[in-house]
C-alpha cells in the first residue's frame, strides 16, 4: 500500500492506494466520528462491491445505511441528489454520521455534495472505484451536480477525511472507462510533469493491459501531482485552474451532446486536442508536440476529434465556464509539453479555428 | 452608524448598523470582487427597497441583475432556490459576481445557500430588512433550505463579506414580524447576557414602539453577542448550539403545522417556554423565572403556548434535529436567567410533560 497526504492544514487527509483495501476496516475506523455510516453507490458498482464494504464495516461494529443511485452522468442532478437526502433523513442519519461515496466520479461528486449540504456538513470518505475517480475526482474536494445550462455549476469545495483507492476494483472496469481515466492521467504529464509524460510514452500499453504495478505507479504519481496543486490552491484562485486542461472545450462537448453521451474523460481528450491545436496556432508548440499528444490519446483508445457541433455552438457553451472572468474566457493552454498556462486573451476567431480543425 | 466585526480570521467581516445605509455605495464597493452583482429579494421587499439599492449601485458603475422570489418560509425549498441558479446562469453571472441578499431571513438563507453553491461559491453580502434577520440570521453564515422531513436540513456554513443593517427598513415591517424578531433579541439576554435581559425588561415597550435609538442599541447588542459566539465556534461544535434555545421545540411547531403557518420567531417564543418549563421541572429555574420570560414574550405580543400537536408528535419531529447525537436529543435549556446549557440526558417523559404543560 502506498500513502500520500493532501496537506491542507486542519483539513489534511491521507490517500491510500493499494490492493484489497475494501477489507481494511482498520484504515477506515480512525476517520469515523461515530460508528455510523451511510454508503452512497450506484446500481452498477453496488452489486460488485457494496456487500464487501458493508460487511467489513458491520463486522467492526459500524451501523451501515446504503443508498444506491442510477448510474451515469445523466443522473448527476438535483432529483437524484435529493434521493440521498430523503434516505439520510428517513434513516435518521445525523450530522456526525459519515457519508462514504463508493463508485466513480459521479457517485463521488454527488456523495460529496450531499455530505457538504446535509445538516450543513457531515464527514465524508471517498472510495473511488474507477481510474478517473482514483486519479482525479476523488482528490481535492470538488463536488457538484449539473444544471441544464452547465456542467458542475452547483457544488461546493468540500474535502474528504480519507481517500481509499483499491486497485482491485479496476478489474471490473469497462475498457471504455479505463481509457477515460487515462485521459486525466495523461493530463498531469502534459500540464506539470514532463518526466511522468516520458514514462507514459514508454508504458501506456501496460496501463491499457491493466498491469497492477503500472497502474499503482500511475495512480500514485497522478494523485501526488493533484495533491500538490490542491494544497497550494484549494479553491482555484490560481494554479489549480491548470488541472482543467481540455475541460472547457470538453464541458462544451458534454453539455452540447447531452450528459452521458460521451464519458468525461473522452470529452477531455478531444478537448485537450483543441487546446493543443490552439497552443500550436499561437506558436507555443510544434506540430510534432501536438502529434505526440494525439498519439498518447490514440494509444489509450480515446477520441482525438470533437463532434461537429459548429464552432459558434462551442463558443456559446464555453461562455458558461466557471473560469470566465469579466466576460473573458480564460483557457488552459500548453506553453510546452509538461507546462500549462492560463491564457485570457485568445481571440474568439483563433479559438473557433482550433475547434474547427479538431472536429470531424 | 455603529460597526461591529465578526472575528473569523481571513473570513472576518464587518456589520454596519444605522440609518440610510441603502444609499451608501461607499460601504458596499470595497467588498465587491468585480463591478457586478446579483440582488436576490422577494416580492414584498423588492417593491419597497430594490429600486433604491439598485440605483445606489448602478450610479457607482456596478452592473446589477435582480432576482425576486415569492415571499415566505413555504418557499424556502429547492425549486425556488433553483430559480436563483436559473437566472444566475441565464444572465451569465460569474463566480466573481457578488450575490446580495436583500430581505428577511428566508431571502438571506436562500441567497446565502445559492451563493455557497453557485460555481462552488461566489462572494455574498447580507442586507437584512427584518428585525429577525438583522439580529440573528444575517450574521454567522448559516444558510439553508428546508426539506419536507425537516427545517434547514440542506445548507452550508458560508460567511458573508459584509452585513448592512439599515434600521430605516424596519419602518415598513409588519407588527407581527417585528415581534418575531424580538423573540431572538430576548434569546440573547436569556442565554448569555443577564445585563441585556434587565435592559429589555425595562425597555421592551420602546422596541415595540420602534424607537430608533432603542432598536439600534438592541440590534447592536444582539449582533455583538452573536458575533462573539460565532467567532468562538463557527460550525457549531459546541457553544454555538446555545443560540438554538427554543429552536428544537420551535422547529417541531413549524414543521408540524407546515412551514409558513407560524413565523420562525413565534415558534421560537413558544419553544423557549417549553425549554423554560423543562428547565424548571429539572429544578434549574424557579416558577418566577419562567413567569419573567413569559412576561417578556407577552409584552412583545408573542405566543407563549405551543399548538396542541400532542407530545408524541413533537418528540417525533424533534428526533430529526441537527443536534441529535448518537440517537440522543441534545436540548438547550436554562441553568438560570442569562445562562444556557446543553442537556443531553433529559428523560423523554420529562420532555413530554414540559411540552404538554406549555400547549394550549
Amino acid at each position: 500500500m502506498r500513502t500520500l497526504n493532501v496537506a491542507l492544514g486542519d483539513r489534511a487527509y491521507p490517500i491510500h492506494i493499494g490492493r484489497g483495501l475494501l477489507d481494511r476496516a482498520d484504515l477506515i475506523l480512525p476517520h469515523l466520528k461515530t460508528r455510523r455510516v451511510a454508503i452512497v453507490t450506484n446500481d452498477v458498482v453496488g452489486p460488485l462491491y457494496l456487500a464487501r464494504l458493508s460487511t467489513t464495516l458491520a463486522s467492526a461494529g459500524v451501523g451501515v445505511t446504503t443508498i444506491s443511485l442510477p448510474d451515469g452522468e445523466a443522473h448527476k442532478d438535483w432529483p437524484t441528489l435529493n434521493r440521498i437526502f430523503d434516505t439520510l433523513l428517513a434513516e435518521r442519519c445525523e450530522r456526525s454520521t459519515t457519508l462514504i461515496a463508493l463508485g466513480g466520479g459521479v457517485v463521488g461528486d454527488m456523495g460529496g455534495f450531499a455530505a457538504a449540504c446535509y445538516q450543513r456538513g457531515m464527514p465524508f470518505i471517498q472510495i473511488p472505484t474507477t481510474l478517473l475517480a482514483q486519479v482525479d475526482s476523488s482528490v481535492g474536494g470538488k463536488t457538484a451536480i449539473n444544471h441544464s445550462l452547465g456542467k458542475n455549476m452547483i457544488g461546493a469545495f468540500y474535502q474528504p477525511k480519507l481517500v481509499l483507492a483499491d486497485i482491485d476494483t479496476l478489474s471490473t472496469l469497462p475498457d471504455r472507462e479505463l481509457s477515460a481515466g487515462l485521459a486525466e492521467v495523461i493530463k498531469y504529464g502534459l500540464i506539470r510533469d514532463a518526466e511522468f509524460l516520458a514514462w507514459l510514452e514508454q508504458n501506456l500499453e501496460r496501463l491499457v493491459a491493466r498491469d497492477p504495478e503500472a497502474l499503482a505507479y500511475a495512480i500514485e504519481r497522478s494523485c501526488s501531482n493533484k495533491a500538490e496543486v490542491v494544497a497550494a490552491d484549494e479553491t482555484e484562485q490560481g494554479e489549480r485552474a491548470l488541472l482543467n486542461l481540455g475541460h472547457t472545450f470538453g464541458h462544451a462537448i458534454e453539455t452540447g451532446l447531452g450528459y452521458g453521451e460521451w464519458l468525461h474523460g473522452e470529452a477531455v481528450a478531444a478537448g485537450t486536442m483543441m487546446a493543443a491545436e490552439l497552443s500550436r496556432s499561437l506558436g507555443w508548440m510544434t506540430r510534432d508536440d501536438v502529434a505526440r499528444i494525439e498519439s498518447l490519446f490514440e494509444r489509450s483508445h480515446l477520441p482525438v476529434w470533437g463532434p461537429k457541433l459548429g464552432a459558434a455552438r462551442y463558443l456559446e457553451l464555453m461562455a458558461h465556464d466557471k473560469k470566465v472572468e469579466a466576460g473573458r474566457l480564460r483557457l488552459v493552454l500548453l506553453r510546452a509539453l509538461g507546462r500549462a498556462a492560463i491564457h485570457g486573451d485568445a481571440m474568439p476567431s483563433d479559438i473557433a479555428a482550433a475547434i474547427e480543425t479538431r472536429c470531424r
